[in-house]
């Protein structure tokens, strides 16, 4: 049987998502507890990767199990929550069709990046501290450049895997919170890096080394050399994945973890 | 020339306020950064001690110092922070009559106690966890019973230094927030160990284990056997202490840390 899991963790202290040798990642140690409370070796396959110190208020696996009947789905839960360390959390599981996929399913990905503008000493691994309150207006006319689909190669990483670089965008921009600023972006798909490039190059246009303008010509250019600097990788958040409503009809994530509900 | 200074602090790494040998405190960590940045000795006098392991949105200590007239104070505040660990932040400092005192003329005290309901990764060491939701009206209704003035003995941690257990209670709480619950309680001055002990207390109305009348008898018997355990120190908050308007007439605190405006 195929299961959906839904989980939230604290990427400070891991490798990001994806297994690699000689690191701790978060797939690895999930599918190491889920293995020890299920007594079968368990493979997680996630939405998609978050790099080296991302965080995740909502990311989406899915794994193919034998389920004793014995151990209703609660319990389950509750048992891996107990095995997981602090920084992981699963916030719910429930059976999807055979053909589900955790990853070609899903239909949109919110990412949120939280900067704080006031000194914190509670939150220093989940936000980007900046001194000087950045020029919001101008950030948010940027960003709207990057809404509808384009090609978002100068907003990539490295070209490397990605088939094509082209993603279409729903919703970007920042919102004032109690003592800082929250930029949400919504898309179909992301390629690598870009959350951390779009942000840290509309930084730039909020510290006024780049005007809004010249930002869309950054996203025209398709190079990434015009970019700026990413921003780091502590602030930002993948904060929700949708798929079909069919998949995941009966699902409810709980409140008061980083997400805005989209406009 | 005499200081007010305005901090907030994580007390997870720290054994409370108060310099104790052999120990990590707040107080010594500032003493010693401060000492630094002034280049002469400083002492702070805080408005009152933490325990260990609780944290502080808004602490309040003064100082004795001479701060050169070349050494502006938002220069002060900035080189304060950079030598000060990221888990300690200054937020004000004003000069203040040489007369003033940051414990006695403190005319109130606030203090936060923060409940997660949901499963989240990144606040483990701000918030207690709770696996199933308080009955919130029964322990409002026996939270009305602290307010006024009141013997707090059944819920003080020692009998020690206090000349007496006397306190009055202006506001005692719980709001709802998303995710979780936060109780604020506002007092003239509070005896030792005895937020955690009401909010212990408390959360043992909300799982139906006392009444809220049996909570005001709790109270009223003067005897600390009967109240509960002291909730843990990692969910504590002080967030804001008070004065006299003219001592911190131009002072303005950050928004966005722990504190609900009193109603």
């Amino acid at each position: 049987m195929r299961y959906f899991l839904h989980l939230a963790y604290d990427g400070t202290q891991y490798h990001g998502w994806q297994i690699q040798p000689n690191t701790v990642t978060v797939q690895q140690e999930l599918d190491r507890r889920l293995s020890q409370v299920l007594r079968q070796p368990v493979y997680c396959l996630g939405s998609g990767r978050t790099d080296s110190g991302v965080h995740a208020s909502h990311q989406v696996a899915h794994f193919d199990a034998e389920v004793p009947e014995s151990l209703d789905l609660p319990t389950l839960l509750y048992r891996l929550n107990r095995a997981l360390p602090q920084d992981i959390r699963a916030l719910a599981v429930h059976p999807v069709p055979a053909a589900a996929h955790a990853r070609f399913d899903a239909t949109a990905r919110t990412y949120q990046y939280h900067v704080r503008l006031v000194p914190d000493p509670f939150a220093p691994a989940h936000t980007l501290y900046l001194d000087r309150a950045p020029d919001v207006e101008a950030m948010n006319e940027a960003a709207a450049f990057l809404v509808g689909e384009h090609d978002f190669t100068s907003f990539s990483k490295v070209k490397g895997s990605e088939k094509h670089y082209r993603c279409h965008c729903y919703e970007a921009g920042w919102h004032r919170v109690p003592g800082g600023l929250v930029f949400q972006i919504r898309a179909n798909r992301f390629v690598r890096g870009m959350v951390r490039l779009v942000v840290g190059t509309l930084l730039d246009v909020g510290r006024g080394k780049l005007t809004p303008a010249q930002y869309g010509d950054v996203l025209r250019s398709l190079q990434r050399v015009h970019a700026s600097g990413a921003a780091a990788a502590q602030g930002l958040f993948l904060c929700r994945v949708e798929y079909p409503a069919e998949l995941v009809a009966n699902v409810t994530l709980p409140v008061g973890l980083p997400y805005f509900a989209s406009t």
